[in-house]
């Protein structure tokens, strides 16, 4: 790291940051400017609060050099990280499809649901059993018995099936009864989640936080490869921003910088990320276009009726165009669906 | 609410909806203007997920009218609410200063700080025992032992004490040790976790998430009331924003805002809402000027050496300037110290 | 519009609300809901200043029903625009591609870049002769001299020429020599820029501003067709987010969402967007996958010497590449080079 | 500056880039990391543009040390700068404020609310001439002849009056009936304008821009300073955020931030930066608590029907009580009014 002292900062001022840092096992290197002197400083800072650093006296800045995050640094392993589940692959030169509703309503609503994005080309079903809502007067879900139907249709229509798991409670109960554990955006940093679905033996999906940095995304993934759990999938599902004409802002520059700083795959949620139906053919288009490993997407055989999301979920004949459309591009894209 | 018709939809369409809206339970007005149409629907929304509706045909959107959040809401009680953690209260013409460390690091450290912002008129003592780090890597805190401390410490200089709770399981634990429970920004849409806290007889400050807008935050505070809980207080710390030269951008705006909205008592958190030191104290006289119920500040013996959030802290004696200048404040603004 | 009562709005407040807005000339039609009451109003309100009425007693908010914009609205012509510049076409199934250097820097640099991007398949040569710096100390474009090297190297070369204009003194001067204004994202709200080119009888490219909602920017571009001159080409260039990794967040929702909302045509910028040379081939096939009319893109024959946006430009070599993608791209797509 | 190379950058990439930069006047530094080489950069990069050295291969980023404005920065000039206007002053151990009507509407008008803020306290009247308005349909200003008023009524009432300017052709013209130049915050980063009123002899007030930076906002001062006019009043009124309830967000901590990083005064403009009355006066007595220098508020005398942003106007007889409350706070803080 470097450390940049203020304009005025006197010699002492200067030897005793100098000292700290030789205390804390840094070796240094000063460079005296015209107006600032600055001081790298070589060492293993994952040991110290480097930010208090710059509370002392004439230190005006610390510019950190190296990244924060090892395991899911693509300079520590170079090659695509494939997550495997069961015989579906997510990385790699496969196109991966989650989809489904966004909250399980009952056996029949996600069987159908599930029949048709089965035979559309879906291999993934997802469906939400505990619901986080922003109101405590809305629906959150059927719980236990929600997890007993996914498990059920999943394996009725021979797919795997991924939900979200809010409570850190409720971690081995859902290992349970599905396939892949889902963090979702509000809860990317709810580093005891992170730490509990770490230790255990199935895959996670991150979804990226509401208002997360790629490093803090990036370094909430950290967590759960240093608890033990080698197999995260990313998940960009929409930044929140000023504009409000749609429910996120979906970041296409994150997908494609991601997948350069890290080896873990990359998926997007359309259907959070723009919020409106209406937009999710031609962004999951663009997505996928721009080197996603995957899509997310939210069906309902009646969005009308939906008890959650109902504004941003496609009808099953629009998800099957949307399929189509996904086919043809991956020829060009030389991939292929898993 | 109202319903927006597209422009050109069908008097089939707006039929559908209608009928659609009397079988929820709704009264509707329909107004026809030159181009679109309006209904208003008059009734009870918080059984319907209504955002679902906008997928019938010819719905363009819909505007709600009420406000989602009741009893957190100042039309259901004009009076303020005040908060009362033995002697020391919450709102009203008082003003309430909570000080501390970010983080617990040991009974001496917490002892010096607590006896100095004890003595420069804080009576509340802050001290992290459970910290959420975005690094794996770095220092959580001393957990049950730091909760020890705290009790010990402030039961020593006679203050009252708060930490944070960050996992549900946690929450009974940390009820034994400390007076008011906190639930920090990234947990202000863990919905278990504020179910859970409204469930004790403990106060509970609600820190306004890093990028949850005020409605967010009010419908946050209203899972802890709808839970049983009526003794929350509303804690501004800044908002992530396009700035980068400060930590977060401190929202003055929403103190005096949610003030009018809402009866419950706000205060502000200028360490957290500037992360530079050097601004606390002004921004912290802006806040209180502005109406803010009280401050929550970080105070470190040696901030250079703080285990977290050292550019932040305040050292002792920038501290005790500070409450001179409240003092001084107060006077004019007609509010006291508790 | 729907005019929203406070919950104790008096009958006396009510009916002065709908005397002030029969006597602007709107019909009313109140609804009276169980709490609050709303007010109908149709009528024209580009006549009024709507959002005054908030401040007669009792009004709590006006929520506008009509969008702000008519000339650009696809609600008035459902069929999309297509911009000609002589035989080149932008909008309609047509791909188009401006490409160079960000500044032009002489005569020389801008004949290599060009041919080579010509050859590569650009049929528009972009280049800045006119540069906004955010520092008083950075270079600022060759002026007119830029001017007539843009205008002999594109006639050498045969292509269509677009540069920046940034001064209302400046119009007549630039249309004397280029085929396409630019309008660039600081400028998107300078309104008297906006007309004086919304006179001339060269077509406009208009880009986003920097922190524009998708409303603003259709009301800028409102402004020029107001002005008289239907030609105009939307551009998104990426707005300004938390999100530092990358310059600005490429904004691939608002690509997909304008072209429902308006018949105009939309390119995107993904040097802007990005700031990232290494994200713009990705980025690129994203946009145009989920529908961009084009793309606009910064390519220098020695970036790391470039006296503007080096890290952002693509060698020709990377852009030649990008170029044979997006032939394979376009034969899925339906879509052809102009 | 400090050029950091990336992981496994080679001694040929490190070579080239010490050369490029000792070829480019700058002395150089290398210090080798365990992992990555940093370069540190000794010299004069305003006459370079130093990101553009980012595409040398082997470079990951540039981190600039100094900051990039030397005519405002305090470093340079460490006493607090006061703008006189006449016998009015701004900065210093005064409390100036601004006062008037969004638009000049007419004589009558403008005649009325003067009187009525200049017996309230109010030194400099404030008044739009020519109105940048995000729609074309909405009231522009009444321009020369608003102009004219303005300088009428000021005379008339003894204040001193500012406008804003927003077009190059129009400096000369504002120059000759007002007082102050106002640059707006659309045009924070119109740099002709800038440069224009920089060659004025009159104060110029800058606006921050929505979305800009503090150090863009100070780059902007800069040109104008740059430009040869040391008069520059900056002026804070809220910046763009996700949050809507209020129509920006007023930056307590950029005002504070700002008067420690420049000698120039601030001040605050509350009616824009939060766009509703009913927090003005609040929002007024903090943003002075943190040291604002003056305030610019917008005070209209029947803001129901004001053609231009009413709802944030507030009546004479709210603005009176705010002066006394100023007057109470200006007591215990030290200041007087101007």
């Amino acid at each position: 790291m470097i450390i940049v002292m203020k304009p005025r900062a006197s010699q002492e001022e200067i030897d005793k940051v100098e000292n700290k840092l030789l205390s804390l096992g840094f070796k240094t290197h000063p460079i005296y400017g015209d107006v600032k002197t600055v001081i790298g400083a070589i060492g293993d800072k994952s040991r110290v609060d480097i930010e208090a650093l710059s509370n002392l006296p004439g230190v005006e800045a610390i510019v950190p050099i190296m990244k924060p995050y090892k395991l899911v640094n693509r300079e520590l392993k170079s090659s695509n990280s494939i997550v495997r589940i069961g015989d579906v692959e997510v990385g790699g030169n496969k196109l991966t499809i989650m989809a489904g509703p966004c909250a399980i309503e009952g056996y029949d609503q996600l069987l159908e649901v599930a029949k048709s994005v089965k035979q559309s080309g879906a291999t993934i079903l997802r469906g939400g059993a505990f619901k986080p809502r922003t109101s405590p007067y809305s629906f959150r879900g059927l719980e236990e018995e929600g997890l007993k139907i996914l498990q059920h249709v999943s394996s009725e229509t021979n797919m795997k099936s991924i939900t979200e798991v809010v409570d850190t409670r409720d971690v081995e109960l859902v290992c349970q009864y599905v396939d892949i554990l889902q963090i979702g955006a509000r809860n990317m940093q709810n580093f005891r989640l992170l730490s509990e679905v770490g230790k255990m033996d199935k895959p996670v999906l991150l979804k990226r936080g509401l208002s997360a940095t790629i490093e803090e995304w990036l370094m909430a993934a950290e967590y759960i490869l240093a608890a033990g759990n080698p197999n995260v999938i990313l998940c960009e599902r929409g930044i929140r921003t000023f504009e409000t004409a749609t429910r996120n802002t979906m970041d296409i520059n994150a997908v494609v910088l991601v997948k350069q700083l890290s080896h873990l795959p990359v998926i997007a949620d359309p259907s959070h990320g723009t919020g409106l139906w209406r937009l999710v053919h031609d962004v999951s288009l663009g997505l996928v276009a721009a080197g996603a490993d995957g899509l997310m997407i939210e069906v309902h055989g009646d969005p009308a009726n939906a008890t959650s999301d109902g504004p941003q979920s496609l009808r099953p004949d629009k998800f099957d165009l949307l399929m189509k459309d996904l086919t043809a591009l991956c020829s060009v894209l030389g991939k292929q669906f898993t």
